[in-house]
């Protein structure tokens, strides 16, 4: 072994090239790169216009059949401008937006990734969960868990757009991804309609003889009529500081989020509300249910209005505007918030300047 | 918008290509990469040899100081040969060598990034964690979970050697890391050497007058003369078909694994002990204690004798031989088995053809 | 001492006799009592007549005024016939009916007992439950939990008259009564009235800016139009072979028990139907909504009819029918099931023999 | 209907007598009996002295044969002078003592009410608990749980003296005693003596093949040896201002109390070591291991010295006393406090008078 002082026979730019080769990586090359103060994230903050994407999704409605010839499931995946590969929203997330004509369905399959489904346009289709169809019609969260089978079918006579969240990235990343296809198609319908609804949806009065023991939510649907009625009951509260009236939409089991790595939230922002900032280490996929406002994230004005969809990245500052003076706004969104409570990486932090609000940079 | 059958105009690649620019990403172009039927991974088993390891450690020993003007953590990590960047193990997990001579000190700092090390060599050093020196001596286990401060000191007369396990690729790809110094170089000591030993220790008799409320195990130290003296007492039991007497490190206040993100084990082979085979979701880091053997690994033999480190990718098959007549094997490993629970991605599976046993295909 | 054989000087009886007088009790002379083979009980299955209950508690009204110079509380408790002293109506519940006329008031105290109450008749009347008034109406259930401050208030112009539940005789015995009396009369308004049904009633979106950490339900009203849609809702369903439909009132935060020593059901039995028989260890207040019919006891058939209220002993045979063909038939109960269940108390039996149906012995 | 204020001819006394006759009973007639402001109990805090209670045991050891012509059990329960009737020793728990004979077997039964002994005197015999022959030493705890068999085999060649204390007042006041004699006798050995100590015993390294599912420790055995140890090695620590070095029996596969209904703890009083007072909801029996010493309950002075035990009610105030310069006091104890807390009754509250101590009435 050589002294490491006057040695000019072996040094540490040689020990390096050769411990490389034997599938060694020198730490002190890489730790500047890994343990970084604060989160380090390739995901921007960037929102997709509605009026962009329904174009888009129209479009590939006249040039992608769905089925055999054309593509099992005809999705756009809002993709972030700052990840290089793939259909990743966030780093955990991945949103997209999904057509099915009048008369097309899109055959059964299931995977270990879960999604929801919140519907923006349409009548008359639904989804086959484990043999359970779920009505579809604007503002309806449908619930697809890890695993379970699912198909759709429109049944009406006009297009059926909807936006999916996945926790695609995160289970890739985990190297974690099943995939089957259902043997014969469309899974057989073995449940009434909206059954889980039915069974489960009164949240504080829940059958006795049933005993779910799944990890997510029994409950697979949670229809808009009443989400919007709860959202107007509670606007007269005080509401969150950070996100105005936002509800959870539960697992009625539990108490706890849907489903074991995506939490579904709604949030109400009266005429002029506007919310103070805060961070935390979730990654957050907003979608615009009505009204005009903005999310000004680390000082930047995101512009919302109907229908837009946006990223939120991990920690960034975030505070929300409406910015009419007489229409509500109404926000649906996803987070990857309790992959990182159960990992114990969950934080948060308001902001304390400015009165709790940030200065805007730009609009 | 054009009609799909009769356009030459608006064909679709260039609705594809389009998209693209407009942060939109055909999902029929990335579904087949994506949804694989049962998981693909980079991670390749493979295996590191101890007199390779600790001759790089030491050569490093004489190359890179300790401190201001060398590295922080004097640290070779294993990286996987399939992956390309950074320091990663398997997806999840990074295992590493780290070496501190007699009369250095590693200061202290904290990360989100959880780390367990188990001791393979040397007497007289202490990990500092949150206040406390955590004694080191081979064989030890010793926790710095999440976001506790730890420093290094070897106060004795011969280098320390010991592995690391991190869950860096995980927290890294959920974009979690928080890092941080500890302003005054090492924390200072604030409470006895082993403290936690001392107080938790005896898992089945607790402190009435303290309830630790942390996610993790508030135990740090699990001591080899224990460890080993355990796996006696229950070699004479059957134990699992699968690992042979397999015993989890546990968080004495809730029987879980000491962290949220890794469990860690030992498990000892008999003379001439051949493991049934199987695979599971959890990606895992062994290292060998003691003995020669094997473990064969999607019908590949890895044999492995006392220091070797070795990683097995994500739903593999796999089963352990002891290849001695005479002599105990053990081994020591860390899973990330407590992510894919908390998120309901956990699978495992028997091998049931052949007896329960691959046909190796090398050896 | 004296050898046992052959003495007459120091016999068994005389032994008994003077340990006796030493705080030493004999368990060979209390084992018999003790250890039964099954549960014993002197609770009986016994049915308290609405008309005479009624007519009672309104005489009640006339006769004991509430307040200073009366009763802080007019009630009737359903006493057990068999059991001796007190107000219990099982080993663990005190069911009991409960007066307040137009314009009085029942000034605020709390207790460590908790307390239900299940509306019979009247309007116009309100608990005030810590702070938050809950409107009573018939069918309603309101929660006054363990120590939390109630009064009630009439502010309707007709008599309002409820079925009080309480765990009183469970309290009793495990010696753990605490009762104080509010210091100014009723508790002032501090909520909005039926604010916790506002906030928690729709059991599936939560308010995410509340954390409740309660051991039991924050939602303190179930109103009864929710409840009965509920019934009709799924009477479609097979529901429990035991209970017909039957639903447990949870808490929105955890699906679990109200409270963490009762639990309470609506039940609804179709046009003639008639469930199977079981046991159990809970014992139960049933209260009969609407509809004819009756409950076979350990072959003994209680016939039941509106406002009736009956009890159930532990570990009875038991099965309900709605002797109607026309009406459907509903019951509220309320069980100590929660107790058994946290006490590894709890089992259940079917009843096997004669499919399922007990042959009656006395109608 | 009669008018209350000019009526002669139904007056509330008449009243009174009638509706009692009807299974109902006044309210306002009983609140007061039922609705103490602070806990009231009949349990006497009372103190058995071991010369006492050894010689009675013993002389009915000569007096009453074990077996058919003689009790199931030789025990002498500790009945608290306050109860009149049964074999209570608080409102929860019985403590009482058993002697088993060289060469005696008490044969195998089961019961709901759960049972742990605690070891006075004696060597060489066992407890088979479900078929696991439990190891019996002075010092050893053994748990008995809610429907396990268990039956005693004294091998050795000197009486075996031990503590049992089970949660049978509890069960019983429930109505929830089931008993059942093992059909052939004495269960046969299905396991190897201390075999759950073998595989628990050790609560910081669990075996990864073993689940188990039961409401109580499957750890079934704590010696002595591991016990007085823990209680030295931490005897350097403040330990708890109440209890001086107390700690829990655990679970293992939870961290919390051995079984659902009844917490066990061993403390040690230093030379001269005088706690401080505070009460609790929870009643407890107490037993002097070893030392010389006084519990003082609510002022009142109870002096105890080895193998004596003590009960202690419900809301009392207590603190402990070493009388001893030199040698340490050692008390094992048992709690209901499990029970308690599952129903949300637990409380507890800090003697700040007096620097934290009680003045003494009496000694």
């Amino acid at each position: 072994m050589v002294a490491r002082k006057d040695s000019a026979a072996f040094d540490i730019e040689r020990f390096q090239q050769e411990v490389r080769t034997e599938a060694l990586e020198p730490l002190w090359l890489q730790a500047a790169n890994v343990l970084s103060p604060e989160p380090v994230t390739h995901v921007q903050p960037y929102l997709w216009r509605w009026t962009l994407v329904r174009e888009r999704i129209l479009q590939a409605g006249t040039l992608v059949p769905l089925g055999k010839d054309g593509a099992d499931r005809r999705v756009l995946a809002l993709k972030n401008p700052g990840l290089r590969l793939g259909i990743a929203t966030t780093q955990t997330l991945t949103a997209a937006v999904q057509l099915v004509h009048a008369g097309e369905q899109a055959l059964s399959h299931r995977h270990s990734p879960a999604a929801i489904r919140f519907i923006i346009e349409g009548q008359g289709a639904w989804t086959v969960v484990d043999g359970q169809p779920c009505s579809m019609a604007p503002g309806d969260l449908i619930l697809t868990p890890n695993w379970t089978w699912h198909g759709h079918v429109n049944a009406g006579n006009s297009p059926m757009i909807w936006l999916d969240v996945l926790d695609v990235p995160l289970v890739v990343s985990l190297n974690q991804v099943f995939y089957e296809e259902y043997p014969s198609g469309l899974q057989p319908t073995e449940r009434a309609h909206d059954d889980s609804l039915l069974r489960y949806g009164a949240g504080t009065l829940l059958p006795t003889w049933e005993h779910p023991r799944t990890a997510y939510s029994p409950l697979f649907s949670y229809k808009w009529e009443h989400t919007v009625a709860r959202l107007h009951d509670l606007a007269q509260m005080d509401g969150s500081p950070y996100d105005g009236v936002a509800l959870s939409y539960t697992n009625p089991f539990t108490g706890g989020p849907v489903l074991p790595t995506m939490a579904c939230y709604i949030q109400l922002l009266r005429p002029r509300e506007h919310t103070r900032a805060h961070r935390h280490t979730a990654s957050v996929i907003y979608h615009v249910v009505r009204g005009q406002g903005a999310t000004i994230v680390n000082g930047t004005r995101l512009a919302w209005g109907p229908g837009d969809t946006f990223s939120l990245p991990t920690w960034v500052w975030h505070e929300h505007v409406n910015d009419s003076d007489i229409e509500e706004a109404i926000l649906f969104s996803v987070s990857d918030m309790p992959v990182l409570r159960a990992l114990d990486l969950y934080r948060e932090e308001p902001y304390v300047l400015n009165g709790g609000r940030q200065s805007e940079c730009t609009g």
